[in-house]
C-alpha cells in the first residue's frame, strides 16, 4: 500500500430537504454570494426560489448558463463578477460542470491574470473563495473533491486542474433533486461514476485490499441502482445510493494507498474537447474497448477479480472470467441506453491522431495501469468506432 | 436511507515515516503542546525521541500512564496541566485510550468544573483544544472520530461522550508502529474494529446498500489480515489494511444513511467498568452470543446476507446461512487466540444483574437493531459464561 493523505473536509448534508441547512452553512462564509448555475432547470424545479428565500439576508449575484462541458469564457465572466462585487462565497447549484466552473471562478476571484492560467498551471492558484455546492446530478464527485475540468474550444483543450482549496466547504446532496433527471443524464452520470472507480481500481498497486473492496462496493451500487432509477426516476433508494456513490467515487477514498495515472478520462477529454460530446457517454464508449485492449497475461488476474467480485462471475478460468467482466461492462452501458459507438455520436476517425497526440501530451498516459502511447490510443479509438 | 451529515475533517497522513509531517501539522496549532501517552512503549520504539526532535521548537509538557480503559483521574490531571501551562494543542500518541483521554483533556482545558461532567453530559463541552493523534494501535477509530470513552472506577461507570470538536485536526497512521504489538492486542483490536462494523451494519435501515457494502469490505479486510498479522507481525500489507480498516470503521462512513442504537458496546462497557477487562476481548465474547440471541424470523435475512457477503457462504437456506455466519464469527475470534468465555477472564455471574441494569440505563438498548431489556442482557451474559 502506498503512502497517502486523506483529507476530505467538506461538510456533507445528505438527504431530503437538507437545503434547509443552507443558511447555517453559508453564515460563517459571508453575505455576498455568487450563485452559479446552468440552464435554468433549478428555476423549474423550485430550487432557485428556495435559495432566494433561505438566503434573503444575503446579497446574491448570479451567473447562469454554465455549459455541460464548462467553458473558460463562463469562468472568466464569473471571476469578473466576483471582483466587481467583492464576492465572499460561491454557491454552485448543479452537477459537476457548475461545481467545476465555480471552483475556478472562486480562484479567479483572487487572481489578477486570465483564469485560463489557473487551468493550465495549478501552481498559480492562490486564495480560493469558499464554495458551497448544491448537487443536482450524480456523476463527477466534484461536490467533495479538489478537481475541476474546464474546456477551451478555441484551442480544443479540455484540461483538469486541482487545488486542496477547491474542496467545497459544504455540499447539500438531496437525492430527490435527481427525480427529474432525463434518462440519458442518469445513464451518463452513472458511467462517469463507474469510470472514476475503474481509473483507480485498475492500477499497479495490488496491496490496497480494503480500498479495492470499497471500489467494488461502489461499482455494485451503480450496477444495482442505475437500472432502477431509469425505470423509476423517483425511486429514492436508487437515487440516494447513486448520489452517495458518486460522492465517494472521487473524494480520495478509493485511491487511498493506490497510485498511478488515469486512462479513459484523458482519452475522453479529447473527444469532448474536439466534439463537445457528453463526458459520461464518451467514457462508456471508450472504457470496454480500453479494457479489451490492455487485457493480457499481466492484467488478466485483476480483470478476473473484477468480474468475480463485481459481476458475481463464477468462472474459474481467469481469461474467461476477465472477458465475462468486460462483456458485462459493455452490455450494462448499452442496456442503460448509452450510444456505444463513436459513430453514433457523430465522431469519425478524421481527428483520431490529433486527439491521441493531445491525450498523450496532457493525460499522463505513461503512468497508467498499462502505459499507452499515441498509437495505442488511436487503436482504442478505432475499436470504439 | 436516512438523512445524515458526513463531516470528517481530520487530515490523515497514512504510511511509513509519516511522522515526519508532524512539524507541518503542528505548526498552525500552537507552540505549547501537551504530549499524552500510555505505558512507555513509545520510549522503547523510538517514537518518543523522534517527537522530541521533530518538535524541538515547541514547549512540550507531558502526561504519561494513560490506562487501557482511560480513567477520569488521568483526564483531570491532563486538564490541570493544560490550564497550568496554557497548552495550545494536545498531541496524543497511542491507541484509542490515549486519544479518547486526550479529547476530554482538550475539552477540560477550557472547562471550569470537574472533567467528569463532560463525560456525563456532552452539552457541557465548549471550546476544545486542537488534537493531533499518532496512532499505535488499530482498533477504536478514535483518530478520526468524535467519540471518547472514559471510565470512573469509583462509580463503576464507563461512559461514552462525544463532540464534533473532538475529531482530531490531524492523524498520523504509520502501520510500522503496529509491528511490535503483542498478539493479544492485535486480536482484541481487530475484534473492536469488527464490533464497530456489526453495531452499524445490523440496523433496521435496509436501504443503505452502498453503506452496507462498505461495512462488509471492512469485515472482509479484518478476516483476511488479522491472521496474517498474528503470524507475521511485521507484514506491512496486513498492518496497513487493518489500520485503515480501523479508521474507516468508525468515522461515520458506515453509519451513513443508517441509524439506531448499539448493543454489544454498551454491554461490554459494563464488563470493563466492573472488571476492567480488555475492551476488544469483552466484545469478542459477547458478540456471537448476542447474534444467536437475536436471530429470528425478523433478522435471519440480514444474518444470511452477512454470511454470504462476508464469509462467502454458499448456503441457500437463510437459517443455515445465518448460523454459518455466526459460527464463523465465533470461530474466527477463537482462532485469533481471544479467550471466548467470561469465565476465562475471571468474570462470574454475580454482577450480571447490576451490569445489565446499567447497560440498559446508559446504553440506549431500546433503540438497538433488536431492542433489549435487562433480562435480555442477563441472558446474553449467561450465554457468554
Amino acid at each position: 500500500m502506498n503512502n497517502f493523505t486523506y483529507h476530505v473536509y467538506t461538510d456533507v448534508r445528505f438527504g431530503k430537504d437538507q437545503i434547509n441547512t443552507l443558511p447555517e452553512l453559508m453564515a460563517p462564509l459571508g453575505k455576498k454570494v455568487l450563485l452559479v448555475y446552468g440552464g435554468g432547470s433549478i428555476k423549474r424545479n423550485g430550487i432557485y426560489d428556495k435559495i432566494q428565500k433561505l438566503l434573503s439576508g444575503c446579497e446574491i449575484y448570479e451567473l447562469s448558463g454554465i455549459e455541460p462541458n464548462p467553458k473558460i469564457e463562463s469562468v472568466r465572466a464569473g471571476a469578473a463578477l466576483c471582483k466587481e462585487h467583492g464576492i465572499e462565497a460561491v454557491l454552485a447549484v448543479g452537477g459537476g460542470s457548475v461545481i467545476d466552473a465555480s471552483k475556478v471562478i472562486a480562484a479567479g476571484a483572487n487572481y489578477d491574470g486570465d483564469a485560463w492560467d489557473l487551468v493550465v498551471d495549478n501552481k498559480k492558484i492562490g486564495k480560493v473563495l469558499p464554495i458551497v455546492a448544491i448537487l443536482t446530478l450524480a456523476a463527477t464527485g466534484s461536490e467533495m473533491n479538489k478537481n475541476a475540468v474546464i474546456s477551451n474550444m478555441t484551442t480544443n483543450e479540455k484540461l483538469g486542474t486541482s487545488s486542496h482549496y477547491f474542496k467545497p466547504a459544504a455540499a447539500i446532496c438531496d437525492p430527490t433533486y435527481l427525480f427529474t433527471l432525463p434518462a440519458n443524464q442518469t445513464a451518463a452520470g452513472t458511467a462517469d461514476i463507474m469510470s472514476h472507480v475503474f481509473e483507480q481500481y485498475f492500477q499497479k498497486t495490488e496491496t490496497a485490499y480494503l480500498t479495492d473492496r470499497f471500489a467494488e462496493s461502489i461499482l455494485k451500487t451503480c450496477i444495482k441502482y442505475c437500472p432502477v432509477a431509469l425505470k423509476q426516476p423517483d425511486n429514492y433508494e436508487a437515487r440516494a445510493n447513486l448520489m452517495w456513490a458518486s460522492t465517494q467515487a472521487l473524494n480520495s477514498l478509493i485511491s487511498a494507498g493506490k497510485g498511478g495515472g488515469w486512462t479513459c478520462h484523458p482519452i475522453e477529454h479529447e473527444l469532448s474537447a474536439f466534439y463537445d460530446i457528453t463526458h459520461g457517454v464518451g467514457l462508456a464508449i471508450v472504457t470496454p474497448r480500453w479494457m479489451r485492449y490492455i487485457l493480457s497475461d499481466a492484467t488478466v488476474e485483476k480483470f478476473a477479480e473484477y468480474a468475480r467480485n463485481v459481476w458475481d462471475c463464477k468462472e474459474e478460468d481467469n481469461w474467461k472470467a476477465a472477458n465475462y467482466g468486460i462483456d458485462a461492462t459493455e452490455e450494462f452501458f448499452r442496456d442503460c441506453g448509452i450510444p456505444m459507438k463513436l459513430s453514433e455520436v457523430g465522431i469519425d476517425e478524421s481527428k483520431f491522431v490529433a486527439m491521441a497526440e493531445d491525450a498523450v501530451k496532457f493525460g499522463g498516459l505513461q503512468y497508467a495501469y498499462v502505459a499507452l502511447d499515441k498509437q495505442d490510443v488511436v487503436e482504442i479509438l478505432k475499436m470504439s468506432l
